[in-house]
């Protein structure tokens, strides 16, 4: 068989972030599948592409609908924004194409792109120049006492955190008890940014501590990112310099 | 002043996963300034800009000549591997120039890039497709005693772990060390995988488990990539699809 496919992270929204090879999968791709938002991300890139427009929680379909695409012939681009291997659809359309018999598995490629965390970062300064975590708030696919255990974890060992997926409009309680389970390990005035549409129109920072986000500013579109033990407010940047301030 | 400093992250090797902004950022500059090896990763855009190579160790001195250029006026691209915000030079160069008065400190953008841990997961798969820590494991800046607390908690987390200088010539009972640490806390036939040059001639994929590896597998050009408590062995690929066999 001839097909392909191009798992490829398209970076955080325009086309500035984006790397040549997310750039040249989509061009040479005969069918671009995406999420409908993800497809528009890459628009400047579409010039007859056969154009597969998935929606919201039907990503099982658009792997399943990439895969057999693959393995008929077809060189498929399957776009997601960021990078398609932190929290996007990679993980998803491996598994499920390793169920696959060999024989009916297309050869697959993931296309590494610019995820959330590090666009947020760069606009903020570099928060996460020491050791972070990069954690999703969202109950979705897992219970939310594996949200917390994890978080608990990562926040008691100072690290810094980029927070994916941290509040939607009907995920608001969870939000709430994240800034608890922080402030019982970190103190109340450890910087953090909320940082929504980094890179896309409309991209906006909201600068706070702890102690003084308020959860309104959070939508589904935000990263939330907060220092760790080695992270500081060093003239308009959150910085984080490896070993600056840190006890053993 | 005119002058500006762009800090770029050129991402892990080849021109193919650099982004548009990061190579524009290069071919704008009028002086490029960079560790040896990395100003040799965007030789390609070298076209009569004032070239500066620094020497490993000399990061303080590379971040203050950057910033003294730019601020006498001249664009500066500051480059670096990977993402220069994930121990990389951005935050000892934000941090060095919000010490400098505010008339003196040229306009900085940092121009994010696909770190190492991006490379290595999108080779490997998708590892890194549930949450996960991206951890240095060189104890140059900071006690060895913090390198192991961070390391412990985020291993017993059920975290993927992306391990970044996990060994040098000179450090070698540090990753010893590390997979005790990490034996301690997940099973023995936990996967990992030992990604060398990624994305650069000589890259090299070595899959093992936390009983099987062999250290000597390991360089400081490596990354060290550990499946989390999500984590598996799907076909060929190592994946951590969210949620799939997590008990809270």
């Amino acid at each position: 068989m001839s097909g392909r496919l191009d798992i490829v992270g398209l970076g955080p929204g325009g086309a500035e972030h984006r790397t040549a090879a997310a750039t040249a999968a989509v061009i040479g791709a005969q069918v671009v599948i995406g999420y409908g938002p993800y497809v528009e991300q890459c628009a400047d890139l579409l010039h007859g592409q056969e154009v597969v427009r998935g929606a919201m929680g039907e990503e099982a379909q658009r792997a399943d609908e990439a895969l057999r695409r693959a393995a008929a012939g077809a060189r498929v681009a399957l776009v997601s924004s960021g990078d398609a291997g932190v929290h996007g659809m990679a993980a998803r359309t491996l598994a499920r194409a390793a169920a696959l018999p060999e024989d009916e598995r297309p050869a697959i490629e993931v296309v590494p792109g610019v995820t959330a965390a590090l666009a947020a970062g760069a606009l903020l300064g570099a928060p996460l120049g020491d050791d972070f975590a990069a954690l999703s708030l969202s109950d979705l696919h897992v219970a939310w006492e594996v949200v917390e255990r994890r978080l608990t974890a990562v926040a008691a060992a100072g690290l810094a955190l980029a927070l994916y997926n941290p509040r939607s409009r009907t995920r608001t309680w969870q939000l709430e008890r994240v800034l608890e389970v922080l402030r019982e390990h970190r103190d109340a005035d450890t910087p953090l940014a909320v940082v929504t549409d980094a890179a896309r129109p409309g991209e906006h920072v909201e600068r706070a501590t702890l102690a003084t986000l308020d959860p309104e500013t959070v939508t589904m579109r935000s990263l939330l990112v907060v220092a760790g033990e080695s992270g500081l407010v060093a003239g308009p940047w959150l910085v984080a310099e490896r070993g600056a301030g840190v006890v053993a």
